[in-house]
């Protein structure tokens, strides 16, 4: 016996294939994972099964969609993926089709995000969003109007590559000063580092086992959150680039709510205070407009293969 | 008799109020302007008169727009506008619908002239846009799935307080390194004015009538489009930030065309391929995505009072 309404999402990423099933009613009925293998051909392999997985533990399902990280076209087609190395130009949809003999929708992993979190979330309701994932890196998603934007090949929401100091960092995507290098998981640690070897941040680098050259942004997190003043310096700094960001970000679509996501959205109490206030002092006419809401995901890792289950209906 | 059809568009800039009425198909068929009056009461009351004689002149109007400069609520309210000094918190679309006994519709300037260059324009038929007004300042605006992108305010497209440089120049808005003090007419200027100072730009200084502190960016302009090397170099300097702000508008949005208007789109012959050099750049990823179309507005002057009027459709 099968249930009407079930659909399969599967999301693709760096680490691991995470795969759902979600009911009419927006909940998760079954989950699977497995590790992410190498290579174009081992990863459709996996990509099938995960699917067949899916489908078998519920009976059926009414469709099935995959989130992908990288430049996803509006039809499917992975153009590039700094996250899956050695996969580039693969017609994702059109080799699952096959496989599958079914239809398979394919997005982009935080564009599924943006969907799910818009539709099941922290951003029920609300008609203009921003989704940001500060993670290793910043993915994102917009909605406008009550409509998810995929722009006019698919690749909307690359935030992370937005240059913000253009004689900044340097970028593994070959230019400098990208949002990513300053506002991410890497960023942070990045920051943290440069105190650490330094001779600062004695707190922080305790917790990192004592080695300068280890320190990452937990430590810097577990660090402020106890109250010491050189951690909570550097979420300070932090804090700024991350502000500068969503205030450009609200300069362009002035969104009612941002929904941050990613790892460094677990224990954020310690960020929403100087992001605020970063975020007041760098908007343009802070005093003559509402504040977009800053909020939480609360789908946590299941965002985008919720997500990629939604983009079937 | 009168013709059905017709709407007529007010658009209010800093020095004029130009007013026109479109027919069904999109003609201009009257058009008058005023200098822009100082202080709330004769704006209404120049508005009142340019409506009136709009209307008047055609007989009836189906509709009556207005596009104002700063940001409008799509309730119609004026918060703020920097180039209206001493107008703030007006309600536009109230005082005008009562003095002219019918609704009136009201938006940001910078969005009717998006919607104007869309429907009517270099933008037709695009159904992922953004225009960039490059003028003493820039505005903007988005169409993203066929649909024109306003946010949850009505402020969306405030482009020209991005942030790129935050420790850069200082904006008159409070904040450093706005993308406006960069790649507008003030920023071009400046940027001249920096290399005729120190002494350099010797024939764009003498286009300036030999005052260094004189030069602005038509000077520059002019001696670039006769292959004066110092001008062309100024050129490229301008190109870059211009191409900065269009990349990470492309890492956000993801059009297929950006629309550039305002003062520097008039003779922009000679700042297309050096924009285009720098776009590729800057740009995520330039080799996996194909590049938007950089084109032109061909409605001038009167692409906000057009788009005002088709505010109303």
């Amino acid at each position: 016996m099968t249930t009407p309404g079930l659909a399969a999402g599967i999301d693709v990423g760096g680490t691991k294939i995470l795969g759902v099933v979600v009911d009419a009613a927006g909940r998760t009925v079954a989950e699977t994972r497995r590790p992410t293998p190498r290579g174009t051909p081992a990863l459709i392999d996996d990509l099938v099964a995960t699917a067949d997985e899916l489908v078998a533990s519920v009976g059926a399902v009414d469709g099935i969609g995959v989130g992908v990280p990288g430049l996803i076209t509006t039809a499917g087609t992975l153009r590039s993926s700094p996250n899956l190395p050695g996969i580039e130009r693969l017609d994702v949809a059109g080799e699952l089709a096959t496989r599958l003999a079914r239809p398979v929708a394919v997005g982009n992993d935080a564009t599924c995000a943006t969907l799910a979190e818009w539709q099941l979330g922290a951003g029920r309701g609300v008609d203009d969003l921003v989704l940001v994932t500060l993670g290793t890196g910043i993915g994102g998603g917009i909605v406008t109007g009550g409509r998810l934007v995929v722009g006019a090949n698919g690749f909307a929401g690359e935030f992370g590559h937005m240059v913000v100091d253009p004689n900044g960092l340097r970028c593994p995507c070959g230019r400098r000063g990208c949002w990513e290098r300053y506002a991410s998981g890497s960023g942070i640690s990045a920051l943290a580092r440069n105190d650490a070897l330094a001779g600062g941040l004695s707190a922080v680098v305790e917790r990192a086992g004592g080695d300068a050259a280890l320190v990452r942004g937990e430590h810097v997190q577990a660090a402020a959150l106890e109250g010491d003043v050189d951690a909570l310096d550097v979420v300070d700094q932090f804090a700024r680039w991350v502000a500068i960001g969503l205030a450009n970000l609200t300069n362009a679509f002035d969104p009612a709510a941002f929904v941050l996501g990613g790892g460094l959205a677990v224990g954020a109490d310690v960020f929403l205070e100087p992001i605020q206030r970063w975020f007041t002092a760098t908007l343009y006419a802070p005093e003559h407009r509402p504040h977009p809401a800053l909020t939480f995901a609360t789908l946590g890792e299941h965002a985008g293969a919720i997500g990629a289950a939604l983009l079937t209906r």
